[in-house]
């Protein structure tokens, strides 16, 4: 799709309906302002209801409905779930889980990721849908697959077994190569024949956790060689139309989306906040920074995102008045170029019929309609923000290896990378910094200061890369049990964190670990939890010690001048104030100013381009830099004013 | 067994004792006032311990000595367990689990009912007991299994599946309706060939909601076709014996028993109240009311009940002195004309030996004995009362289908019928009021009264049903998020509740559940929870609005006036106290007149033919309507004193 | 090991490090003091790379440094996690769960207990190292296996269900006796044939609970066989060198360890006491007089502990300095000769990386290093106290077939045998007596009193037992709930306690258990909860009656003068100070004298040989029989002083 406008739209499921209902679709569509719709991701079974038959007479004329309409077109593949006869025809392609059991057909994604056999038939009817409407006026975008992960992100079936082998031996080249890198002398688990190489399947007690991580970069891959399949066929067949799928912005570690993202042509973003939730919108904006992060700053879109309840989470909670609104503008604001929503009309039948919508199970005469029209109407008024760039002179450093080794079994606490990341997110929001999202490796020269929570893992090229960025003048605030490990889940001995003992000036002796409700005091008079790291200062300063608890008189927070720049380290997990006061310090003394300053609580500021959104997620009014927000208002102001 | 008296009795085991113990069972039961046991359920691997090898030797003689005894006898047909030989010899006949384990023998009920080769070795071997005891003078019933699904439910074995399509078949006709009725287009799920249908198994995530719903219809057929197999046979061989089997009294939707009841000559119910729960005797009130009801106001047994402690729902709380008594006349008053415990003797060993019985393991010089036998006599005194029957005027519909559908995944909120229905069954019983339960297609002319609970499915029989209900004069009080789908679980498009506005007189905008522990005030001064309909009215009258909370303002309870009758509408889950007050109200508007005024708290009042029962729940002494009743004290008093 | 000091060291695992660090290690182990290590338990993959490749010459060098140190080796025979191409080459030998799944390797202890298969393989590796290293100066003590059962306790595969009935066969001998002490003909589960009797797989609904409990019987015994296949092959070429295994002092019902003890030389402990539990070292008193009273009062071996952090329980919390020295103390104080730790130098990989280790990943230059080492010398001067005997006057009866029958379905109340042994042994510990752990069938005559928590299932023997140890001027403190059922879980029927009616002069009537948070008041002031007994006397003295709750009035407390003795009775839980009291009173009557009288609470003394160890518990200072000791403080007074 062109970045010419702010691309506002939803899914189109018109399989779902009589005939007679399309005119009427495309009618409420241009109400509401609609400028494209995803169409036909669920469509294999409608296409090809049979082995080899193929039926498009409905999407030919749905497809030309669009065209007329002047709608874009995100066409999808249709892969997403295959047909029933598809899965009675190719039993060995459903999914086995790790206790052997084979999924059912029935619901959606039930496909193994390394199954050949739904590759090629996946690949095969994308060319089938590229040689079709390749040329047609109305398509714009080829959306590939659909959430690849949500709900099968590993298989541990044979065929998956023989491709984790290919895959490991492609990673190691040889056994010893492999024992080495997992570690294998402890339990008595040499290998010593590539047939004794398995997935890790349910088994007496943990597995060996360099397997679990292996396994799951490996399901990575293999989701990711599934999108690329389908992806070669496009680009031959249509080699000007861009190709994408929709990512998850959600706290699970669905896949490494740092190395799917160079494979898009943009990126695009399920993301569903929940309405219950008072903190949804941070969470918002981080995966809006993630994503227009991982297109390398490059616009995004928001390609799935509800008009208000979402169904999979009772109670469902509708979107208040004015909160679609809100958050739809707060993704133009972080950098998206397209609102679209699941889905046009709501299911009369199946999983997801209680699903918001933008026409309702009652029709258009309602809060929803009205208010999405409106809100169609009002991006229209952006349409010279679309491909703008929006500025950040912080990175949050967020690594899928690390998520999924520091949740495996038998570490020392039980740590959690969600809680973790926004933990350290939230006071940059609150200060109104916007942040980029960044792997370890990332290229950090256009930052002042870059945050890195708990990074367990770590490559020694990250760690190469962190010691430059401070030494070259930049700053750093790194948090606990970082730089303990190597890729492959081994301990870097001598003294932790092996990989950051220089940088940051210190050893940790021990980790303490707090239990449950236990907290300590801090000589800065505020709390802390949950961790506490025995530090012992080789050069570093000590900015908060604690006043008790099992390390009493011992270092909480550090920070070394290293280089020319500072390495600031917490020991533990400070509390909310403490960790707001800290981040405040470390952005002045890096010297990152704030997008606006005094802004009320709860007030979002973000520039893009030459605009400054305020967002208001109050639900009373606020006076913010001179302007006059309404609960829930937004306010877009051209720069210079 | 005919209804000349209120049988008493219990569930005979003689074959897990020596022949020894016999006679002194006989003498212990006349002792007791025992007027009927019930024989042989678990007896099948007795009478054949080998494949083909009979021995009905000991229930000969126990039959003999029933029989001399003046005991009538329900005599079990005993298939509920099959013998471990069976099997060996047909492992195809164990029960699969949704994620494909094939269930063990070694506890009981170990058999898939869709197996045509369980169903005919259980046919044969009732013919056998047919044949045997089709004449014996005791023989007063035929016990048809024992406790249908009660843990056996549903089965996912290839046989089943079979003949799942064969009942999709005899439903649907062919694929087209079938894949309308599923809605199948969502998620790719539309079906070519029978050979794709399948039962819900473990799939990657929502299984199609209406293949779960027929699924569990199916299931409660094919438990049924086991009954209907046996009873085939004995009514052949034995035309004047009455044959039942028996139901379970409890929370669970074991099975669509408005199907079932048809094809019992007399309704038999288990039922289990829980000692701990303080309001037991009203969930045990409204199953004798359901019981009753489905045998369309004969009179029913009590099959099972327990005379102390349950085994299975640690900690085991005995039954406190007079509790039992309570409790047995409770099921009287309602319409009861047996009483009868699990079991005679408790077992020294298996899996149930905990379980209190008339003769305990201490023998019978004790409380609970003594009890028991004081209240044989005492039912004894009741034989006019056999065969009345109890009168109602208000009706609580309650249906199956709409059980099983409102539970699955993914609903607004998370509803659950049981709750649903007692919240609206409690008032009820607290004003004295008689109700009948009935399905929404039910007869309802008899009724000034019919009482709606979240009848979320609804038939369009139904819907029509409920219509013609008010229009004639009829009223109705009908809670949020009814009439909402048909039964296919596809949403009645339009407006909600689909089937209901015009009756109720108003739409539905959206739902707006509330969240765990919000509340939300009414006008009336009373709270409200769980759920918030945004309702907009179209005729109806506004009763109660809502001062604050996501819908502050709007209505919150309504009537309309409609034909001759009143329709009145909870949008929410008012408080307990709003609850009663409400159908207190309603019960005056539809004429309805208590059992018994002005009774004291607790104390429940049924009229069953010419007697008026009154049960005093409480644990203290009482004065209610004249009569003094001590704590858990029942009177039985003739009208017309 | 000889008995000729207290043995200090760690298992040592140098197969996971370079050559290189192994001279190393034997200079830091000099440095720490250790005088043994146990060497090889995961090395099957190292010394058998590949089938029937043998490599041994690394532990041929390893061996020669540790005896060229003069360090003592418990050599493995490296049986415990077999090699992935053994899984491979035998994918039978895999242990299957209840649901039919078989475990994968990858782990460890991926094996079948009853696999020929196995046993074979194992004693062929035991052969090996019996030949290789049989006479070799460093070899000290054969060490099979590894914490037998501590993952796979039972196996349902069809190799375990063949052994199975092997077993019955060999404990009934026919079928009419097994279904009698199943009790089979309940829910007709008769058995015909030997191929009907299956191990406890998943079924419908609760099993046979006679059936449950012969499986975990068997499951010990299967995994018992396995380490005497080894044994054997070991006595047969060393007969010179002791041998043992190391068995676990949990919470778990692992295996019954009294079949198990007679076949060690020497008893070996596994113990990790959680650092943050307060009560933790109670909990280790407990399994320490456990695994003394196992060998029959000679020292055991504290085979396996943790310097600081385990690694299976985050949050990992080390132990604070000088826990490690207290708790290691308490090991010698209670029968130890030898402390010993998992393990030596803390893994680099793999699932345990986070254990602490005597040399940690930072290296020793550390707290831990140093505390280990001073521990060394310190025990290195107990070396007189090494053999020596730990004086008992009261035993405690704990019994595995009880355990676990105890906790099956379907019990009146959910008891757990470690909440009901910890509630008897913790007033004792408190009280400062030591105590011997012995079986119900255990010569008691060396036993003034004898305490029995809730022994619902006893054997014939175990009652005569008891009642003589009290008819000879013994005295019993027994629990509610004891002498209920007989060796198959069948009720001594007549009246409860069948066991135990005379020796307690009463019958219980009725069992009362109390709801979660239902309290009953006694007459002594005190409160009561979880379990009531409706106690009727026949000769017993009330020492409490309730004074309210469901059995008001009743007794709750007895004392029954028999023979010589008197037998104390609890019909329920008294709270924890009237429980101290009763025992107090008990003791006091029994003659008993505690170690140490007028001690803080919090201290605790033990007598061994001729030493009073103190050992404080505390945060802070005491005094203690006229000697100071510091927080977590320790003294080793010799007697007579």
């Amino acid at each position: 799709m062109k970045h010419d406008r702010i691309h506002f739209g939803a899914d189109y499921n018109p399989e779902q309906w009589p005939r007679e209902v399309w005119p009427e679709d495309i009618r409420l569509m241009r109400e509401a302002g609609v400028t494209a719709v995803t169409l036909g991701i669920f469509s294999w079974a409608s296409v090809e209801p049979e082995p080899g038959r193929h039926d498009f007479s409905w999407l030919d004329e749905v497809m030309d409905l669009l065209g007329e309409a002047g709608i874009a077109v995100s066409l999808a593949t249709g892969t997403a779930s295959p047909p029933t006869w598809f899965s009675r025809l190719h039993p060995e392609t459903l999914p086995v889980n790790r206790d052997g059991v084979r999924l059912s057909p029935g619901s959606r994604q039930h496909y193994c990721p390394s199954s050949p056999v739904y590759r090629e038939a996946a690949a095969g009817l994308a060319a089938l849908f590229a040689k079709r409407y390749g040329t047609h006026p109305a398509l714009a975008l080829w959306h590939v697959g659909n959430e690849y992960g949500c709900h099968v992100r590993e298989c541990y079936c044979e065929v998956s077994t023989e491709d984790f082998r290919a895959w490991l031996r492609a990673r190691y080249g040889d056994l010893d190569t492999l024992n080495d890198a997992w570690s294998t002398t402890f339990w008595s688990q040499r290998v010593s024949d590539w047939a004794d190489v398995l997935p890790p399947r349910t088994a007496p007690t943990f597995r060996n956790p360099a397997q679990e991580l292996d396994f799951r970069r490996f399901s990575s891959d293999a989701l990711l060689a599934c999108y690329r399949a389908e992806r070669e066929v496009l680009r031959e067949l249509t080699p000007g139309v861009p190709i994408t799928t929709n990512l998850m912005g959600m706290w699970e570690a669905v896949a490494d989306y740092p190395s799917w993202a160079p494979e898009l042509d943009v990126v695009a973003l399920d993301l569903y906040p929940e309405p219950k939730d008072p903190a949804a919108h941070v969470d918002a904006a981080f995966f809006h920074d993630q994503m227009r992060s991982l297109g390398g700053g490059r616009p995004h879109l928001m390609m799935e995102t509800a008009t208000s309840a979402i169904s999979y989470r009772p109670p469902n909670r509708p979107k208040r008045a004015g909160l679609n609104r809100l958050w739809s503008h707060q993704a133009v604001a972080r950098g998206a170029d397209g609102v679209m929503y699941f889905q046009w009309r709501a299911s009369a039948g199946g999983a997801e019929k209680f699903h918001s919508a933008v026409v309702s199970h009652g029709g258009s005469d309602n809060r929803i309609f009205r208010e999405t029209a409106a809100l169609g109407a009002e991006l229209a008024g952006l349409r010279d923000v679309a491909g703008t760039r929006v500025p950040a002179e912080v990175a949050l450093v967020f690594d899928y290896a690390n998520w999924w080794s520091l949740e495996l079994d038998a570490r020392p606490a039980e740590l959690r990378i969600p809680e973790r990341v926004r933990a350290h997110y939230l006071p940059l929001w609150r200060e109104n910094v916007t942040v980029d999202v960044v792997t370890p490796e990332a290229d950090l020269s256009g930052y002042r200061l870059v945050v890195v929570p708990n990074l367990y893992l770590c490559t020694d090229e990250a760690a190469a890369n962190l010691r430059r960025h401070v030494e070259g003048g930049g700053h750093l605030l790194m948090s606990f049990f970082s730089g303990i490990a190597d890729a492959c889940d081994r301990i870097r001995l001598g003294g932790y964190p092996g990989a950051f003992r220089d940088l940051l000036g210190l050893r940790v002796e021990e980790f303490w670990p707090l239990s449950g409700g236990e907290t300590a005091r801090l000589d800065t008079g505020r709390q802390a939890d949950l961790w506490a790291d025995h530090i012992v200062p080789e050069g570093a300063e000590v900015l908060a010690r604690y006043v008790d608890g099992p390390l009493a008189g011992e270092p909480a927070v550090t920070r070394h001048a290293f280089g020319a720049g500072t390495a600031t380290y917490l020991g533990t997990r400070p509390d909310e104030r403490a960790m707001r006061e800290l981040v405040r310090d470390t952005l002045r003394r890096a010297g990152v100013r704030p997008v606006a300053f005094g802004l009320p609580e709860g007030v979002e500021a973000v520039r893009r381009g030459d605009r400054l959104f305020l967002l208001n997620h109050n639900d009373h009014p606020v006076l913010a830099a001179g302007t006059e927000l309404a609960p829930l208002g937004v306010a877009v102001l051209k720069e210079g004013r």
